[in-house]
């Protein structure tokens, strides 16, 4: 395969954090990447250059380009945590140079050489080999989201409890966790915005879906964790929503927030809950889970991903594929439409 | 000794929490408790009748009269959660009967029987048999306290970071763990609301006295956190400035809620520090480390106690000693006063 010298690429405007912060919606892309030429980097030993087939837009690729992510931006190069493409080039490490020629889902997050381009570079430990029968749309959203759905779900089968909370119900990630949770018996309590969204939730695997914005949602949260008991809270939201959620939880209740889509301030309703009823709150990032977990276990949530994949048991929705030539333009207007996933064709 | 069939108390006028959260600070006692005549109870097997000798006030008796305490109240049931006395009468249980004739540091905890009586009853497992060298100002306020002083320093040891943040520093609570601290080499960063505290901190174990009241309060806050790198807050407070100081904490801090004198919205300052920076939130209850901790820890710890009080490595600092016939006008009063610990003496 002939690389190229030079590519086009979507362009990071920015260093490090914002001090601004405004939300996880994209209102524009021009404030924070611009389409670009950028020479080919060359792999060092333990990582891989990919051809990428298609790139995967997640809230957490939103988040970083604002400068609203736990990890700094450095200008001037790729953005994109996530894709699906061909090994092009490989270091010299064998781990390296047995991925050559594979198609392979990968994650850029430790490179920060992006997917949002031409060809992306991944260590070789954040490749996948996938099998055919994996589709490109479900390739190249196969880390980010899955792992992160598997991860949490352990948590939750840890908790010992069948029913658990979520915010932000209609995303992709929720919908992954419900299908596999409904799988094995679990109970999810989807928390959606909209009504339209229950029906596509409740067969997603939600055993409930509350709609925030109705107005009888606080008497309906209250009854529901009466009779359902959910010990776990996954939250991508936060703010006073998050903190009446968790505020309405039974004793031992666990909030997990993994993302923060609501900038208005997060309040502990009952601190004394923490104290008599045995409440707990912390995080979940997935960089973190992959740094702790054993590598045993990252090896089964990998497999488990893509057979699930493959049998259809889990499939990605797809709102758009939009030509990299066009992204600047379009992607806003389609990550505004609901429930499905955005990619990014090089 | 001969029993009375009646005695003095104070008692309960209100059943169950109240509707209506009215902060810590006793304004006064008559819509709490009135003082009243009550038959002497007999003890179950496994209880003891305790002639008291001395009450302790303690902040979490406050918050339960007033019904913002997690156990619910039982109206015309003397309060109290602590003293000292003379074992008067046992039940027919071992454990119970070895207690008699015995001066006794006890918590009422599990039994609804009060100490601000001239009668208390207790377990006999919630009794502390002690040695002549302690003290009935020390004994009073022997178990609440201390060994929530005592239980707390073991979250901080095994934290593995020398240096904590306390609010409330000037507590006795606050006083207790920061002698421990020093004793073992560790540094405590204490949080007042007064100058006047600061120099009396300082001699009590303080490395670090800030008055969150000062113009220069959160420069001062971000520059000792940075030096210092504490990971765990012991919080008696809540409100915005538990989260703020939370926020200005580094990596991989634990907020520890134990109490919650500010009824203000208590933030969450940045969720993010949740995911990313490993930060954590959660609640200390003496009643449940008393169940969860190992009968062996929980000895060491009261022996502990004792031998500090015998030595005088700890002491308590006394603000009044009021009699049980002037307890209605005065508690309030002598409570509003800062540094020391009020008792009742029936």
């Amino acid at each position: 395969m002939a690389i190229p010298s030079e590519m086009n690429a979507l362009l990071l405007t920015n260093d490090g954090y914002t001090t601004t912060p405004s939300g996880s919606v994209l209102e524009a892309m021009e404030p924070y990447v611009v389409p670009g030429r950028i020479a080919v980097p060359a792999p060092k030993p333990k990582q891989v250059l990919i051809k990428v087939s298609l790139a995967s837009i997640n809230p957490s690729d939103v988040m970083f380009i604002k400068g609203q992510y736990g990890q700094p931006r450095f200008v001037g190069q790729p953005a994109g945590f996530e894709g699906v493409g061909i090994v092009a080039a490989a270091g010299e490490d064998p781990a390296a140079q047995k991925m050559l020629g594979k198609r392979v889902a990968f994650a850029t997050g430790y490179t920060n050489w992006g997917a949002w381009a031409e060809y992306a570079m991944a260590e070789a430990s954040a490749c996948i080999p996938l099998i055919d029968s994996v589709r490109d749309e479900d390739a190249a959203a196969m880390i980010v989201n899955p792992l992160t759905a598997l991860a949490m779900f352990d948590i939750i089968r840890e908790a010992g409890e069948k029913a658990f909370v979520l915010t932000a119900g209609a995303s992709q990630l929720s919908k992954l966790i419900m299908g596999v949770a409904r799988d094995e018996g679990y109970r999810p309590i989807a928390i959606v915005r909209r009504d339209d969204q229950i029906p596509l939730l409740k067969e997603a695997g939600a055993v409930h879906v509350l709609n925030a914005e109705a107005p009888d949602f606080a008497s309906a949260l209250k009854e529901v964790m009466k009779a359902e008991q959910p010990r776990i809270f996954l939250d991508a939201v936060t703010g006073p929503l998050a903190g009446a959620i968790f505020d309405a939880m039974p004793k031992g209740a666990r909030w997990i927030v993994y993302g923060r889509m609501d900038l208005s301030t997060t309040p502990i309703v009952q601190p004394g809950q923490l104290i008599f009823m045995d409440k707990k709150i912390k995080g979940f990032w997935l960089v973190e889970w992959m740094r702790d977990t054993p590598i045993e276990r990252k090896g089964l949530a990998v497999m488990e991903a893509q057979k699930r994949f493959s049998d259809g048991r889990w499939a990605t929705d797809v709102t758009a594929v939009v030509p990299l030539v066009d992204a600047m333009a379009r992607v806003p207007v389609e990550l505004a439409k609901p429930n499905g996933k955005v990619f990014i064709k090089p």
